[in-house]
């Protein structure tokens, strides 16, 4: 047996509790395991620990499976009648059988020899208090990103000297301002909704010196280029009117150099009543105007002008569970992001989750890592996290060539198998954002566009889309992906049929249960190895096919069921960069 | 290369920072990987994350390394400029070079493909609050467990009449009471001084029915038949004189059937107030006196007599913080063990961590875990647990024949790989205790006795040795373990003797930090393959040597170094079953 292909632990998710009564056990092995059964039992069964008696499970095989590159992932859930459950796995290869507990692998004789201590797997009790809940509705929304400065501007008859005319077509930098607002957002609602939007992730929209506002400079007040605190309300209410929920961007990493505190840090030095609250190594040079790579304190990246916040700091802490307290008071708002979510303590975030979920249960809290998530996601962090590996996954396979279909179910199980259920319902997928090139601009292809929406949509989570995808809008990197909205271009037929794709997938996000489920599978009823294909289900005998064709040729495919979505599709073949979605 | 081998993750004991400076990072890798390297750096030495700057970290070999069954564990440490790290591997076996990423392996030519996103692995932030902070005084404590009731009666002319005669030889029972109490075990104080002891694990102590006291009746009253609070309070108070820590036993768990709150529920139903305090599932059966295999409620085991407490809810946390505050405050204990620690909350744990150490923060909390206790393990809740792998591991390899001393070293390895170095650091490493059969039970052999002692004396963490061990007290499994302390017999030359052979390695222990040192491995000099050898190192080119023979022959070994304990060696023989350390 392929001995070091085997792996399991009872922590994060490989062995959970997925509610109160349901226990999810998850195994790895290599693709030499053919079968696997488990052992598994009260702990207390025959007596309890330490004692002489002989405990012995119940045996149970495990047919669920998901092929990683190079391992099988065997997937069970169990019922422990008494919330306790001990548990062994018996691996079978084509020619061997071995018993796999927590200290390694036994044959029969060894595990039978008179006084050997099994160390089996166990999970002493499923505690409420433990289980990992995330929000329902996450997983049933579409999500539509707004960069505030370049969507929409509501008020252009008060447009400050310093506004830009709105620029329609081609490049942007990050000192432009162009004048986008809440109020333009707001008279917006019934577009989004029209598109079928559900839910709104915003850019910050605090005070703060850029454009960006990932400086902010009062957490407590909107910023007045975007509007006030009334018009961020209507605007909430508005999208809540119209089945529209609203995020916002909480940027507690660190702040702008003209937040209170930080001014009276350079002013008074380590005697600020503040001093603490940031992350001072050389008093004398905090004043310096340059990069912080000397390490005189430290900052979100090496920006000086955003010093990192001490998230260590209970007053900080403190600070912030008044300040989120507030945005739910005063706005209802429904979720929020934490912007370089992974960099704050997990001390902070323990506190502020509890604090804020006391307030709004269902608030859907949502963190920006990049990276595998897993310590942030285990119940009393993050609900879930941005999800940046299927991102970087999905492009990575459409420009390897030498990656073949394989490798996608490979890439697409990886993504689903890194985290508990909970977190994967709620992961917040997408394909680009304020910090990325656009999609579009990747390879400038719309069918290559839509063979990636047509994943992002099918995938458990909930999608967002970028302002603009709906129109394919194109953008190099930051800052180049803030162009702005351009609604004036917008009735072009070039755009009317771009935006009536868009609505299709969102419409069949929403309409077809599948869309959103958990379960998959990646059958091969195809030949040729580029040739995409995945199953969708919904644990009722229904569901829907996917398949995109990322080769060089066009290829044949079988005419059955009924069409969901295609485009270069007709009569049985999928052209070259084609997608078809369709109920089986 | 073997692939199924190769794996990394930025949780837990694979990526931790040892303190708010270093980073550990830890690979595992099948044998045929001979060489790694680590390329790292800050994640933000190129640009922002999504940007189109190319990051490229530093590279270094990782050169230490530990063999575990089937894979290398490889080890290095950091020291991240910025408290942020970014990081992939390349890994090197005879003829092939492969580069480790977060989602997979790729070829070099992979990775250098244009606009291929790179998934690194990721440290994003060394924040201090999230550091896991172990107290140090653990690791250079000596441990002697007490029974009360069956260790000394400090008061005979006091005795009830329940108590039964002092019983020198032979076997008892759970409803036998000896009348061991608190006075007893202080006037033993000078005896334990004596024989090196620095830290004192108490068997419950607070009012409960039974002689082992699990099932306590106030845990804020000490039980009479131990004595009272103030007897507690001078017993701890001349342990601290005598140089000697307490930890007591907390049953947090499950309580009696006498507790107030379980009895006004049996009294006044789903009415009581303390209704939520346990986990009642049918209202109507409460009062049954009979194993709770019904699911009527939960309680320890199927004990009927020891219902578990709802450490879910809000008020048994307050509660229970209230009261370990009390045993501080009034008792100035130095450890709490959590009696069943693995079933309690996490919820609950890391509150009362909390409350504890900002009281007194180097309490050490140790957890009652059979099993991987990685997830109580993560600086939040544990300091450590109690080291059954260890335990279990030494025993399989005694009794086992047909495992070499590399199965040995494999165990050994796999125990010390299996948890951050900070809680390595404060393993609490036993070979029995009061849920055990005992040490002397298990061959009936003094050379094996001491063989196995002589690992225990010189492994990371903290050795506790079980009362009555000093003089190889022979009892079978609960209740025959607990048997009384022969105090009219320690004379005889024969306990004498041994209470000498445990001096000498108790004083070893204290006197050789290279006993205690997190660092070793495991040479092979010899060829006989169950002739187990181990060096011990302090990291300043000094070293001690542990050899033992556990084949069927005498063995030749060098004859080298000062031997600081031997057992069944001369002129350079080490018998069969013979034990050897040296300073090399």
């Amino acid at each position: 047996m392929d001995f070091t292909g085997v792996y399991h632990k009872t922590t994060e998710q490989m062995s959970y509790a997925l509610n109160e009564d349901e226990l999810i056990v998850n195994l790895k092995t290599g693709y030499d395991v053919k079968k696997v059964f488990l052992y598994y039992g009260d702990p207390f069964e025959a007596g309890i620990l330490g004692g002489k008696e002989k405990w012995t499970g119940t045996k149970e095989e495990i047919v669920y499976k998901k092929y990683l590159q190079h391992q099988i992932w065997w997937t069970t859930t169990l019922v422990p009648k008494y919330k306790r459950c001990k548990y062994y796995f018996e691996l079978h290869t084509e020619d061997e059988v071995w018993y796999y507990f927590e200290d390694g692998f036994l044959t029969k004789e060894q595990m039978e020899m008179d006084g050997r201590m099994l160390q089996c797997f166990t999970v002493p009790w499923m505690n409420p208090a433990d289980v990992n809940r995330t929000p329902g509705w996450v997983n049933e929304t579409v999500w539509y990103q707004i960069f505030p400065d370049r969507f929409a501007n509501g008020t252009p008859e008060e447009n400050s000297g310093d506004i830009l005319p709105w620029r329609n077509e081609g490049s942007v930098t990050n000192e432009e301002k162009f004048g986008g607002n809440l109020r333009g957002i707001r008279m917006k609602i019934p577009y989004l909704r029209e598109l079928g939007i559900t839910g709104i992730y915003l850019n910050p929209i605090m005070e703060a010196e850029s454009n960006h506002k990932y400086d902010t400079t009062d957490y407590t007040k909107i910023d007045p280029a975007f509007g006030d605190e009334k018009e961020f309300e209507s605007l909430v209410k508005e999208a809540h009117e119209n089945g529209i929920r609203v995020m916002v961007d909480a940027v507690f990493n660190h702040c702008g150099r003209k937040f209170a505190p930080w001014m009276d840090v350079l002013k008074n030095g380590k005697n600020s009543r503040y001093a603490g609250w940031f992350m001072v190594n050389d008093w004398s040079q905090i004043g310096k105007k340059a990069s912080t790579r000397d390490g005189r304190f430290y900052s979100f990246a090496f920006a000086d002008g955003m010093p990192k916040l001490n998230t260590n700091e209970p007053e900080v802490i403190d600070y912030f569970c008044t300040v989120v307290e507030g945005w739910i008071r005063d706005y209802d708002i429904d979720g929020i992001r934490f912007d370089v979510g992974n960099e704050i303590s997990h001390r902070f975030l323990k506190i502020v989750r509890e604090h804020v979920k006391a307030i709004k249960p269902d608030i859907y809290l949502l963190g920006e890592i990049w990276h595998d998530a897993s310590q942030w996601l285990l119940g009393d962090e993050y609900d879930s996290v941005m999800n940046y590996p299927l991102m970087s996954g999905i492009h990575d396979f459409f420009i390897d060539k030498t990656m073949g279909k394989r490798d996608f179910a490979y890439m697409i199980n990886r993504c689903y198998t890194m985290y508990m259920q909970q977190c994967n319902n709620v992961l917040f997928n997408l394909l680009d954002s304020h910090d990325t090139e656009r999609l579009m601009n990747r390879f400038h292809d719309l069918d290559l566009f839509y063979q990636q929406l047509a994943v992002l949509f099918t995938m458990p989570g909930s999608p967002c889309i970028y302002y603009g995808t709906e129109i394919a809008m194109e953008g190099g990197h930051d800052p180049d992906c803030r162009r702005c909205m351009p609604w004036d271009l917008l009735d072009e037929e070039e755009n009317q049929e771009k935006i009536r794709e868009m609505k299709k997938l969102i419409a069949l996000r929403k309409e077809e249960p599948m869309t959103r489920s958990p379960h998959f599978h990646f059958p091969e009823t195809y030949d040729e190895p580029r040739l995409v294909e995945y199953v969708k289900l919904d644990g009722y005998g229904h569901s829907i096919e996917v398949l995109l064709n990322c080769s060089d040729a066009d290829v044949s495919v079988k005419e059955e069921g009924e069409i969901l979505f295609a485009r270069r599709y007709q009569d049985g073949v999928l052209e070259k960069n084609g997608t078809l979605i369709r109920r089986k």
